[in-house]
Formats: structure tokens, C-alpha cells, sequence
């Protein structure tokens, strides 16, 4: 008897899990269905401000897989057609195709929700106006090129500092606009401890980008033409032709929500080891729409990443297609490039520490990415958080240049492993002077830890 | 009263040894004297290949601490005075100034062997013949660069396939030389397993370096000058205007064996955790002249390696001064640079895995440095080894360009942790799409190697 999984969501989580369920069952076993509401599949949104900056040069680029090359595996992928009710105890799901209006019920005997994240647009006066853009989707950054191209002006006002927003002042820098950040957080990139993310806001504005802080956006003023102008705070305005929104998102569950799963404190679905919505055993739910155990905090946190999306679908394919496999957690590790700066942190800022009744000492060391005679070397600043007494690990920052980001996954390892500084000191890491200093930059700052964790010790007892 | 630390060898272990003692017990009650053969302390030998190459402009740059700088924290540093004898029993060792010939008897407390290694000169005719250099120390570096300045031919010859032979046949390339490199081994870089080192040749002769592989090198040819003039295998002559010997090192412990203390498998001394000779509570050995314990492999290996020996400097410089701290082992880690290639490996090849009676299963995979559609994406192989049954990681190799080679210590982490390649799927490493396409290239190697331990229980329970 053939059995259907319908699949909520064609992006990461959705297409990943099809992908997997295909090669563990045939079309004989298992009817795969699909419903998207946009036009796209398998795409990286995390591509999306390179494609804006003009690193990537076509919206193809970021497609993995196309609608055709998933039809081609007996996949019945279904565009342009939302979900719009689930009837959890009848087993089925309410379609609504976006162009026709027509409805149709479906039944399941899987479900699986890959609905992603929406952009937080906050209720402001002025938020719907032409010329304000979110970055969340392949069809999100078409309208904002195709805005970018049509208008004749060349300010541009970012509102929200993450990783997107600073990505995107890059980006419209480099299409060669002036670029306002307007953030209402103390610093860019609150991601970061605060004496780490003004090495951010130094960088950014070394490169010619306004950063604003402490400023809460108050609206958005419109012109006679209906479209933005400007980007008001309670302090001043920001005169705008364009406005990009990189404010964050937030779990995309209303859906979830109306059919009475249970949602976390972050509104994202909860899940079990296997990916399962909890009480569940017939629905699976991952990437932007669920929330994740951190290892670290015990807690749990809404982190929309890409590759936690396709970890996700991978796990639920093999779940569908009757196959083992769990996802344990995250340690909360992202890395990024901001302006020619690498930046990157994983497990517990200084904040997520004591909200979790940590107590840690830190240390920053400064070192250099190569060996400080061959060339190309380059500065980089370390932060660590290790636990008092114990001196294990709880998190690392990193801000330097060329090869200095993706250290973070020493740290993220040892994370993993529950490691302590002194257990990280001895670690056996690549070592050659175009590579590293003879001691590797996260080994410094872990002896020194060792150090100031010993005197904790020592001045306490 | 004071002590008295006699230290041999002023190069990394000696003088980190120095410097850490120094800082927790001073002069008062800590009198240091280091005895060092050569003209230098504190330098990257790892740097000279490239000095040579024109990468580095200056020796200089290659000492991380001059004589004086050591000098004016109370350390009593002779150089060009070698230790001629060692009466263990007597806590006495014979000093010799080369330059005067004197000899004099210094008392010790305690006694530290920094004594490194010694390049291997097989016996062969001419090999003392003027035009054939090692590149061991920055003596060896100047009287290699002073050759290649004043001799007017352009032919090179490297004898020798491993990290510094692949390193010295590049910085010759790089100052216009023909270089043919010739090694009795299958191929370059036997630290890689064959199918792996088969893409350094590629590289290598892509670059317009001859390489010579299964051929034994039977002797210098020299002319009537009393120059090398030609490298002899049994096959071939292959002409030679310089001949620079890579053919590996092995630990300077005559001293060592003449004084009666414990010697390994591969004639390096044996310590304990705390980098004690075994056997003797008041002497301490690190670097290129001791053993030390392969933490995979249960072995233990004689691994020449810069950022080892200051580790161990660290260690012997706590002990010496009446701190604590071990070093466990480690993983075999190192990471070089060919032409344009980075290359990296940890833990076992197939071979070191064999002879030690683990059985494992392979997987190779090729991947990017970066999401494929970002600019500067380029190829990268990883190979893994696993364990049969336990699925435990066993090893990682990778080939690849910028970005590739530190990305080793992932798997260094991961092997200090004893991981399973299904626990290294789940790990949170960084991504972002100029770092790294969503599944990172160590875990699409993980990710393949769980299936086929999988399959390998399923065919044979």
C-alpha cells in the first residue's frame, strides 16, 4: 500500500527531507507531496545579499535544485499553492492554489513542516510602503533588485543590525549607495559580547557605512508618490529611497498554531531527538520553524541557519523513509563577513551565560592568522568564556580577517565535547607558518584562560 | 638557596622551558643557563624554507627572541658552546666553547634536553661535498642562501619527499631554479595516504618540478672543483648546480643515549605526562628529541614538530619551576602548503591504522571551500577513515586550495574526542556561503562514512 507524506515548505528542510524519503522508498512506497506558496525550491536564502552585492551574478546561482530535477525523482511538487488549514485529527491538509483560488483537500499519513521563518515587520506607519524590502526569500530579493534598478536615488536605510542587515549595508555599499544602519540595539551585531561588536561598528564605519545605535525606529515617512523617503527614530530622520528590513524573523507557525502543536517560548515548534513534533509520531518539523536545544545553556533557541535546515530535512527523510537518525542540538556557532572582517561566535555570549546562572571569566587575546613573518598575516582578536571552577568551555568569539573565521569550529568541537580550556590547550592543531602562529590563536586564548580560571581559584577558596 | 637548571638546546623547548620558569621563580631562587651549539635562539626552523624561497625577507624575522632579549631576563644564555658529556649520577654536565675550545663542569638541580633533531645524512659518496645542503637550522638556511647567491648555475636537485623536501623544491621554483626532486618512496608526501598524494604530483609537476619517485639515491656526483655536481640513483644521473637533502630527521639524543637514559622505537627519549625522562624525576625532554604518544594509535611517534616543542617548553618551564601541567599526546596533525595546494592530515593513514591491527573503512569525497556560487570556491578532496563496527574517526586527509588546510582541526578535535563519525554529522560547524557551502566538506566526508559503516555491518553480521 503506497503512503503519502505531504511536505509543507519546498525551501532547506522541505526538499532535503523529500530527497531523503525518495532514496528510501520508491514512488511504489511512498507518494511524496509538496506544497509551496512561492515559486522557488532548494534555494540559500543565505545567499541572498551576495546576489544583491553583485558577488553572485543570477538568481539561478542560489538555486540547488530546480522544480524539474525534483519532479524528475517523483517528487509532485506543487508551487504558487499554500496550505491554509490543517485537520490534524482527519489526517489531511486544506490546499489553496495562489493563482487560481481553487481549494482542495489532501490526505496524509506524514506530515512534515518545513514553513521556514517570516520577517519581522514591525507594525510601523509607512512599513507596507513601496520601496521597503525584507531579504527573506528568492522572491523577496528580486523585488528588491528590480527596486534597485527602477529608482533614481542612491541613499539607503538599513533597519536592523544581525547578520542580514549588516550583510545587506554591504551589499547596497557596494552597488555604490549611501548606507544608514539604523539599529535599536547598543552595537551591530548584538550576536556578539558588546567590547566585540565595536570592532564591527569600527569596520563598518571605516567603510563608509552610518551606523546609528540606540535608535528605535518610529516609522517610515512616505512622499507624495506613496513611496518611502525617509526613516524616522525618535531623534531624527534618515532621508531613504530605499529601505531594507533586516530586522529578524520569527518562526513561520501560525499554521501549526491554528492546529494545536505546541509551540516554545521562541513560537518555533517543539521537536523531539528524531525531529518529531512532539506528541507526534506521525509529523515532522524543522529548520526556521522549530526550535533547537543549545548544548551549552540547556536551553532552548530559535536559530534560523541553513545548514541546521538541511541537517533537519535530512533527519526527517530518514524518519519518513523508516530509517534512524536524530539531531542532538546546536552549540550556537555562526561565522560571517562583514565589510573585509570575518566574524564569528559560538556557544554563550557573557549575557546567555548568567540568564542561564553561569558564572565564567573571559579573557580576548590578540594574535595573528599566519605566523607574524609570512606574509598575509593578519590580526585577529579572540574571546573566550570559560566556567568558574570547572573551566569548561562556554563560548568563543572571534574578529579578524582573511582565516580567522572558521577557527570558530575548534571551539564549536570542543563545545560539542564538553571540553575544558585546559583540556583545549593541549589540543594537536594544523600548525605552518602560512596557516598559524606555532601557537594556534584559539590555543592562546585558552592558556591564558586556564591562567585566569586558576587565580579565580586561588583568590576564592 | 638558589637551584640551578642546566638547559640543553636554545631553540623552542629550551627556551620556552626558560621563559616559563623564569616567570614563576626568579633569580634568587632559579639560576638558568642554557647551552646551545649554534649561533641562535628562539627561531622558526619551520620558516626557513620560506626564507629561501623569498618569501621571508630576512633571517631576523625568523627569531621570535634574540640572545639579548632572553639575556635580560636573567637567563644565562652561552652560545656556540655545545654539552659534551653528562654525569647523570654526579647531576654535572662537560661544557665545551667551540670557539676557544675550553671545557669547564657545571653542576645542576635540575636538567632539561632541548637538544631537537638532526637532519638525516645517509652514507653516501660525496655526500659532504660543498653545494650539498640540509635546511635544519638557520645556520644551515644562511649557508644554503649564501650558496645560492654566489654559484651560477640553475639546476636544483631535492633529495626527499616529505614536508620540507616538497616545501624547499617550491622555494627553489620560486628563485628560478630547475628543480628535479627524487624519493625512494611511491610518491611525494608519504605522510598522505597514495591516492592522496597522488594529487600533490599533479600539482607538483604542474608547477614544472620534476618529480622522481621510487628511486634510491646512490650517491653525489661531484666534480673537479670538489662541487656536487649530480644527483645518482640506480637508473639515472640527474645534474645538480645544488643539492638540498629533505630526506627527514631524526632525534639528537647521542648525548642522551651516552648518559645511559631511556630511549624509543625511533631513538627519541621517552618521558612521562609531565615531560619527565622516564626514570628520572629532575630531568625533563620535549620537542624534536623526544617521543611522544599518538593518541589513535596507542603508538608512540617521533614527530619533529615546532608547535609540539613549544607546548612541551611550556610544560618543562612549569615543572622546572614548580607548577603543574601534562601533555596527553597527540593526534597527529600537520598542515603544509604545495605550490598552490593546502594539505592536511590527522590521525591515521590506512597503513599506520593496519599495523596496529585496526580494521576501518574509507571514504573520499570532493566538495568546495565555499557555497559553490560564491566567488573564490574552489575544489577540495577530503578522505576519512572510520573505525569498522564502532564507526569511530580514525583519520582525515585533505587536498585542496585556500581555505582547505585548517579546516584539519575539526577533525583533530573531533579524534581528541573520540568521536564517531555519526556524532561529527550533527556538529555545529560555522556557515555562511563565503565560508563554507551549507554542509561543510568534513561533514559530507562524516555523513558518507556513516552509510558505508552502516552497510559494512549489515553485509557481514
Amino acid at each position: 500500500m503506497t503512503e503519502r507524506v505531504v511536505i509543507i515548505g519546498a525551501d532547506a528542510t522541505g526538499m532535503a527531507a523529500a530527497s531523503q524519503a525518495r532514496r528510501l522508498r520508491n514512488a511504489a512506497e511512498l507518494e511524496i507531496v509538496v506544497f509551496e506558496r512561492g515559486h522557488f525550491t532548494s534555494y540559500s536564502a543565505c545567499g541572498i545579499p551576495y546576489w544583491v552585492g553583485g558577488h553572485v551574478d543570477s538568481r539561478d546561482d542560489l538555486i540547488a535544485r530546480t522544480p524539474e530535477e525534483h519532479r524528475a525523482r517523483d517528487i509532485d511538487l506543487r508551487l504558487r499553492t499554500e496550505v491554509a488549514e490543517i485537520d490534524i485529527d482527519g489526517r489531511r491538509v486544506r490546499a489553496r492554489d495562489l493563482e487560481t483560488g481553487d481549494e482542495s483537500w489532501w490526505d496524509y499519513d506524514k506530515l512534515v513542516f518545513g514553513t521556514g521563518a517570516t520577517p519581522i515587520r514591525p507594525p510601523l506607519p509607512g512599513i507596507d510602503a513601496a520601496g521597503v524590502h525584507g531579504v527573506q526569500t528568492l522572491d523577496d530579493g528580486q523585488a528588491l533588485i528590480d527596486s534597485l534598478n527602477s529608482i533614481p536615488g542612491r541613499r539607503a536605510v538599513v533597519v536592523g543590525a544581525g547578520y542580514i542587515g549588516v550583510e545587506m549595508a554591504e551589499a547596497l555599499i557596494n552597488r555604490g549607495y549611501e548606507v544608514t544602519m539604523v539599529t535599536r540595539s547598543p552595537q551591530p551585531m548584538s550576536t556578539l559580547d558588546p567590547d566585540m561588536g565595536e570592532l564591527i561598528r569600527k569596520a563598518m564605519e571605516g567603510m563608509g557605512i552610518q551606523v546609528v545605535t540606540d535608535a528605535e525606529v518610529t516609522a517610515i515617512r512616505t512622499g507624495a508618490d506613496g513611496r518611502a523617503n525617509a526613516v524616522a527614530t525618535a531623534d531624527a530622520e534618515y532621508p531613504a529611497d530605499i529601505v531594507v528590513l533586516g530586522i529578524g524573523v520569527r518562526p513561520a507557525t501560525e499554521l501549526a498554531r491554528a492546529a494545536g502543536l505546541p509551540l516554545g517560548p521562541h513560537d518555533g515548534l517543539l521537536t523531539d531527538l528524531a525531529m518529531r513534533v512532539r506528541g507526534h509520531e506521525n509529523i515532522w518539523a524543522g529548520g526556521d520553524c522549530v526550535e533547537v536545544l543549545d548544548l551549552v545553556s540547556g536551553s532552548l533557541r530559535h536559530i534560523p541557519l541553513g545548514t541546521h535546515a538541511n541537517k533537519h530535512g535530512q533527519i526527517i527523510g530518514s524518519g519518513v523513509g523508516g530509517d534512524y537518525a536524530t539531531f542532538p542540538g546546536v552549540v550556537g556557532t555562526a561565522v560571517s563577513k562583514v565589510c573585509d572582517l570575518e566574524v564569528a561566535r559560538t556557544g554563550l555570549l557573557e549575557q546567555d551565560a548568567r540568564a542561564v546562572g553561569l558564572q565564567y571569566v573571559t579573557v580576548v587575546i590578540e594574535s595573528t592568522s599566519r605566523s607574524g613573518y609570512y606574509p598575509g598575516a593578519a590580526p585577529m582578536a579572540v574571546k573566550m568564556l570559560a566556567e568558574r571552577r570547572s573551566g569548561r568551555l562556554l563560548g568563543v568569539q572571534i574578529v579578524g580577517r582573511e582565516g580567522a573565521g572558521k577557527r570558530i569550529d575548534v571551539a564549536a568541537v570542543a563545545l560539542t565535547a564538553r571540553m575544558t580550556v585546559e583540556q583545549m590547550v593541549a589540543l594537536d592543531l594544523g600548525y605552518a607558518p602560512p596557516f598559524s602562529p606555532v601557537w594556534d590563536p584559539v590555543l592562546v586564548a585558552a592558556r591564558k584562560a586556564v591562567g585566569v580560571v586558576r587565580r579565580d581559584q586561588r583568590t576564592t577558596e
